[in-house]
């Protein structure tokens, strides 16, 4: 079944830049058994782990994270981009190939010792769910796992995230 | 059951600017209870219609919207703003207060004949999801519901929407 996944995957070149190849998801996402599967395993990936809130990473992780919650029984929490969040927040800024990014989480979005699974569709090069990572321990929570749908290997991303149990439901 | 939604939702003052009072969903998301009852008032306010897919909005409209297509059996469609969508897309611009926005959609993400369910989170001045509901119906969509679940009833923005099922979880 991982492998119809990864079938419906569509390679689109030159985007967002020329020498990209773009992995999208769109196909997997308009599919109900394929979104049905990908939800699945990336909450079978987290079947070790007790989770007391998914985090997704905007945009594309809330397209996952509502659906893993709800099958691990736990809230969801949105990280977001700089002015995207209405409350009190904390912020981190992290480096991109040209400038920098800012990502936001509400103040209150999580718990000291909350343990929290992290959901994003695609690990290229780490800075985005690094930064996440880090934002969650500033506010105490337990990083359980970090979950992709898409992992781009040769990147090695995997070794920028502050976590023990990094797990894709497909590597390209 | 509804008024536990409502009284979890909450007010922030002067944002995203003064004089706004801004709905805040993410403590509904953040309890498993509340996301579970959001999803399924969502999906029971589409009971009527067969659905194809479920198209969301950038950026809110995705933390409910693939969790309500898998309840309705259905695919999930991301309508995204410029630039962000990798194959090839139809556009649309529409005015906002200062300025303009413009949204896209993957030309194969739905069918002539296609019964689609419009959802995001809150409905306002109704410019994002009039402007949605064209770019479905230029690639000729049915569109049979559009579905909120915070509706600013003062703001009258379902008169600019063309659909006849228009339903809110939540009326303000």
């Amino acid at each position: 079944m991982p492998q119809r996944l990864r079938d419906a995957i569509r390679d689109v070149p030159d985007f967002p830049k020329p020498g990209i190849l773009f992995k999208d998801i769109t196909p997997v996402l308009a599919d109900p058994v394929l979104l049905q599967l990908s939800i699945d395993k990336m909450t079978e990936s987290a079947s070790d782990f007790a989770i007391d809130k998914v985090v997704g990473i905007d945009a594309r992780g809330f397209l996952f994270g509502p659906s893993v919650a709800l099958a691990k029984n736990a809230g969801f929490v949105p990280v977001r981009k700089q002015g995207k969040l209405p409350w009190k927040t904390n912020s981190i800024s992290y480096a991109l190939e040209y400038g920098e990014n800012i990502l936001e989480i509400h103040q209150d979005a999580v718990s000291p010792g909350d343990r929290v699974m992290v959901i994003d569709d695609l690990l290229a090069t780490g800075g985005t769910a690094s930064a996440t990572v880090k934002l969650l321990k500033e506010l105490g929570a337990e990083v359980s796992c970090v979950i992709f749908l898409v992992e781009l290997d040769f990147l090695d991303g995997r070794k920028n995230i502050d976590c023990d149990n990094i797990h894709s439901i497909l590597n390209y």
